[in-house]
């Protein structure tokens, strides 16, 4: 992708919390750094209360691994933290480790645009205890906010339709990379171009853009700042209506348009962005028909989201853009994606894997121990339900899916039935194994991949949920587990 | 301040809106590009239904202004862009006009740390209406979010009552850079450290960590965990006791301590990361007292926010420190500073000035004209009233500021009293005038500020509304514009 090179000088091996090198130090010190571990990314909730995730960001984690490293000034950095005791923190040898680590880990993820559901796992990474440390935070950072943007921009998507969907989110984004990376995730979400010009030259997005109201402003009347307008940009014109009296904005459009007809050129559309979008817009469109301009576009703007399309589209309004910003851009109603990293298997000193889970009062909280795989089953192309299970498992007969928090429930797959593995392979020992496709190819996938789940999951209100649960053998052994961590916690004091 | 060079490569010139661009052609095409100009950023409403903001951002600002240049490869995308007919949008001659761009604006800015209230200017800037509008958004994106995260970062401190607040929320920030300026802006608001070294590492802010759950888990045993830790780092022992069962986790932290006070070190504390943390902390604190360890200090996180700080304060938690993540840096309840960029002042051809001001039916989005100044009235070193006036005007006599909302509503602040002009002279001619204080002058300043407005404004439900109005001289003036501009509009058509 090459984009955080384009944007970001030298390495963000700092980017994360203390806690990871604190830690990274604390293995390398007991001798545990080169133990072989799995960690997974997942998240316990679907966003917004809705049915569903797209998986966005690999292509940022990939490129961030890539260039990993410790600089000098990281070093020097970490060389000067200080302990209570006023002593230095790491030792210096440390730091030289530091300084000549590669990474060696693998990376087995699943693709940019799939949809994904709670508990399963999006990334496994499988390397050097220190090393999968010491990435937790900037998988989390990448993988959470990019699945947040781009599910917030497929529901959006939802409401409109089919209608193009702009993103216009930057001014109020998250900081500069908050705006950069929410225009891509959004583009894979479902939206048809932004307004972002440095996203539009980094990731290839379709870039979109007229004039705002200082440009009205700066004219002495808004029949001038049109004709100029008009005059200057012939074929790219949307006229924003609403600097003084919206109707009165639109017949003024209409009249430029006319003038631009009779030089060849036809206006693009007008924009709203303030007042009643619904009763405006009828009445524009009105407007525009009468005059002649029946293929004019209405674009509307003002604090859109999906709750506010889906209301105006119910209310009849006669809207044929969407042009969608903070609300999207900073997934305003949950502007977080809880994903957490969890260790789930740390091979012993005698080479055998031990299964490791968090334990929490709350069952979801609770970890899933192993070494995982998402396998997605499908009957006459629609998905049916998915099965988290140890990779590389092959359950004998049907396939039992246990709902982990309520076991009685349970679902049965067909031995015979088709199913894809979610988890692919991105990386070996360090090295990049996966082709990101082109974002353009990963926005139709995420839209197709949608399509082939029931509509009742993609309600906004009390969406259907799609079966996802631990195949029956893992489940067996998360118990079997948890009753050994209960009895040697017992132990543990005594 | 150096963190944009030393994090972005090259000029971020095109993070910005691209009608900023089409509009810019269409002034240079319209040779209105020198037009001198004035804009001002102002917010409409306090953030989290709050009194009070604190404005925040302005060194990103400075020295975005300071690198800002179109490069090559941005001419060159900017030259791939078409209108619907296919043909280029914008003229090479533009392109190169762009290239050559050399930043020759005024901006008087609000010092960071600052409080802020509703309509009031945090930045003005003057110059070339090309040059002015090309910054907008960019201007609009750092001080809208930067001012956000040090709002509720206060609001977090002041729930905390002085007790430390460490800001952890990188892994589920909005980007990579939603997290670095987060860190920076909560920091200024008053965190004590953050967990984000590279945060550290740029601004100088102190950071915090010890271990997580994977920590404990990587290890047979909890005991075995902590002991090691405790063998590793002694003098930066804060354990995380909450992996299996917390209060056995606190018995074993204390029993781990002993070992470490055997050896000469004294252990920081606990974290508690889950459950019921007022009647845990109650709990872990008995066992610490009853165990020798009264100054050990407990640290709380998960999901904090200045609600279930007070909530837990009010219910007697025994919590010293406070982890704050997700909450505040992403601003949570509410992700978004409202912040716009109006145009104010627009020099006619014959060198007279031009005020200016978008109208709406909402008075409160109608904009103020002129070219403004803040004005802020003290009384016994406390603040009590603020006035929006033009730059440079002098009062005669009483100063009398009127509720633009609710123009019955006047204030009369005596000739003779005390005051402060909060925008300061920033750049003059494109060239920075201004030294942005240290971080950590900037943190005490902003606490120092806040303590000079009455507590009742700080309050987190139904706050107390400070005094913000229009000088009686600027209100009458916008009221003038204001019906010219109504009469303009109905000849507009006829």
């Amino acid at each position: 992708m090459d984009t955080l090179k384009r944007i970001y000088r030298d390495s963000l091996a700092l980017l994360t919390d203390f806690y990871e090198i604190t830690m990274a130090y604390g293995y390398w010190k007991t001798g545990m750094a080169d133990r072989d571990s799995v960690f997974h990314v997942s998240f316990r909730q679907n966003p917004f209360g809705g049915g569903y995730t797209i998986a966005c960001g690999l292509a940022y984690v990939i490129e961030y691994l890539e260039n990993f490293a410790f600089d000098k000034s990281d070093l020097e950095y970490l060389a000067a933290a200080r302990d209570r005791a006023g002593k230095p923190l790491l030792e210096k040898e440390f730091l030289q480790y530091l300084g000549k680590m590669k990474l060696q880990c693998d990376i087995d993820a699943v693709p940019e645009g799939t949809v994904v559901f709670p508990q399963e796992p999006m990334l496994r990474i499988r390397g050097p205890l220190i090393q999968c440390q010491l990435l937790e935070t900037i998988l989390l950072n990448i993988l959470n906010f990019q699945s947040l943007i781009a599910t917030k921009a497929a529901r959006v998507a939802l409401a409109a339709e089919g209608a193009p969907v702009l993103e216009f989110g930057l001014r109020r984004a998250q900081g500069i990379d908050g705006g950069l990376s929410a225009s891509r995730a959004a583009y894979i979400g479902g939206c048809s171009a932004t307004s972002n010009v440095l996203a539009g030259k980094l990731f290839g997005i379709p870039i979109a853009g007229t004039h705002s109201h200082s440009w009205v402003m700066a004219f002495p009347t808004e029949r001038e700042a049109f004709e100029e307008y008009a005059r200057i940009m012939p074929d790219n014109c949307i006229f924003l209506v609403d600097t003084y009296q919206t109707l009165q904005g639109v017949r003024l459009a209409a009249e430029t348009a006319k003038g631009l007809r009779a030089r060849g050129s036809e206006m693009t559309g007008i924009r709203l962005d303030s007042g009643d979008l619904a009763s405006l817009s009828i009445e524009a469109r009105k407007i525009l028909d009468e005059e002649g301009f029946p293929n004019a576009k209405i674009v509307a703007s003002n604090e859109m989201d999906e709750y506010i399309i889906e209301s105006l589209k119910h209310q009849g309004a006669k809207i044929d853009l969407w042009g969608v910003g903070t609300k999207l851009t900073t997934a305003y109603d949950q502007p977080a994606l809880g994903g957490v990293y969890k260790l789930s298997a740390l091979r012993a000193e005698d080479g055998e894997w031990e299964y490791k889970m968090k334990v929490s009062d709350h069952g979801a909280k609770t970890s899933t121990p192993g070494i995982l795989q998402v396998r997605r089953f499908q009957r006459d192309g629609k998905n049916i339900a998915d099965a988290i299970l140890e990779d590389g498992a092959r359950p004998a007969g049907d396939c039992i899916i246990v709902d982990p928090g309520d076991p009685a429930h349970k679902d049965t797959i067909a031995a015979e039935a088709e199913h894809t593995d979610l988890l692919v392979p991105v990386m070996r020992e360090g090295k990049t194994v996966y082709t990101s496709p082109a974002l353009a190819e990963i926005r139709t996938s995420a839209a197709e991949n949608l399509g082939q789940f029931p509509p009742a999951i993609k309600r906004f209100i009390y969406p259907h949920l799609y079966t996802v649960g631990l195949e029956i053998g893992l489940y067996r052994k998360k118990i079997t587990l948890s009753l050994k961590n209960a009895k040697k916690k017992s132990e543990d004091l005594t």
